[in-house]
């Protein structure tokens, strides 16, 4: 049995503690936050505190707060030479306390406060500072029905950044997609089974190959029209970058 | 009973013999394409040409070609006033021979040549020249299925250019997160449950909503980490052009 104290009560450590609450052989013996107001629904289910002081002895303490206070919450941390770890895809694993073992379990994925999550959904990137603290993160993520990898400091750095492509910035041409048809008076809805469509396709296929659509295949009558569509100068200028990028990879020449 | 004959042998052509073939209310009474080795395989279950001159009359003739032969093909048909379609997000709908009805089929989806296609999940965009074409082309589109919406010329173009942004910008930022995560020896794999649910969360909520990350919170220190990781010249531009664009969308400041 892995005993595990959650601190922190955004999106992901609620959905932490919700996954580790149902886990078999795991024991979520407490979980802090600051605002005792967050985690106060859960207080029937596991042990509540604010106080840092009333921390529970555990073998593993999980913070899952945001990046800019990670560091200053494993200073306070009132004892030594327990596992530590926390969940930031981007924080420096030795921003830690060095007088804590340290780890990080970071989940690739989105989570959103309301939706259910599938932790079979949920790849957890294991990074350790001390080998011997490898198996035990491991067993964690298992115990959630996670995926798990194990990963180095720019490894998980470079997943990070990926993500931000793959996630955000993905997100970010769909906006631009709801701009661009609501400016014509039609419906963003028409788009959502090609937006399911694409991201399946690269489930089974790799992204080089499932490419298609007037850059791949140097159809400048098409690329010139678009740019004419485009008035809005970002959106103008992140067509022309992102159809030169793909003729690069694709082996055109520039426009 | 509507007859139809189909052009062409392309992905979206083979698509809509297949639906068609099965549906209800429709018969497809012909194939013609240029080379008949194509559709031989078909040969059992509809009859093939290659010769303009043997077309039959149907109802509707439709033209899934490639965007440059559609004018040129449809003034050879051999014989006026029937209704002509063609398929694509693109190309004009008077590029179509005016001695024809005309209107335009176009289905707002990627096709791959081997996934089995549920044209429930293939919105059909039509648009016709003359009122008179348009309930036979919408009683077609639902005998697929597919969910229709007429449109005008405007909007037709309009969502081919969303389109694009959404699935072949889209996969190009996939195939960016791959170019990443291979360069570490990390895998690409692990990134492809976050793509999945990144789809999955604008078909319920809007992508302004959907929005996270660190352009969105205006995250400095990770959006400099990030640029420092990309040498990449071009994969830090886009990152930089998207980033701005996610602030401005969302109100902060340039970079």
């Amino acid at each position: 049995m892995i005993s595990v104290v959650i601190l922190g009560a955004g999106n992901v450590a609620t959905h932490l503690f919700k996954g580790l609450n149902k886990a078999k052989d795991v024991s979520v013996i407490q979980w802090y936050n600051r605002n005792l107001e967050a985690i106060n629904p859960y207080k029937n289910l596991v042990d509540i505190t604010s106080d840092l002081n009333t921390l529970k002895k555990a073998d593993v303490y999980i913070l899952a707060v945001s990046d800019d206070v990670i560091a200053t919450l494993s200073s306070k941390l009132p004892f030594d030479n327990r596992l530590v770890v926390h969940t930031s895809g981007s924080v420096n694993i030795h921003d830690l306390d060095k007088k804590h073992k340290r780890g990080v379990l970071y989940p690739l994925q989105t989570f959103s406060k309301h939706a259910e999550i599938d932790f079979k959904n949920v790849p957890i990137c294991i990074e350790t500072i001390d080998k011997k603290s490898y198996p035990l993160l491991k067993e964690l993520a298992l115990s959630l029905g996670s995926p798990t990898k194990r990963v180095n400091s720019n490894q998980r750095r470079v997943l990070h950044l990926a993500a931000v492509f793959v996630n955000n910035f993905t997100n970010q041409l769909y906006r631009i997609g709801h701009e661009i048809t609501e400016s014509e008076s039609t419906e963003f809805d028409l788009l959502k089974p090609l937006i399911l469509e694409t991201a399946k396709k690269v489930q089974e296929m790799s992204p080089y190959m499932a490419q298609t659509g007037p850059a791949k295949r140097n159809d400048k009558k098409t690329i010139k029209a678009h740019l004419g569509l485009l008035q809005n100068q970002e959106h103008n200028e992140i067509y022309k970058l992102l159809t030169d990028s793909i003729q690069h990879t694709h082996g055109r020449k520039k426009l």
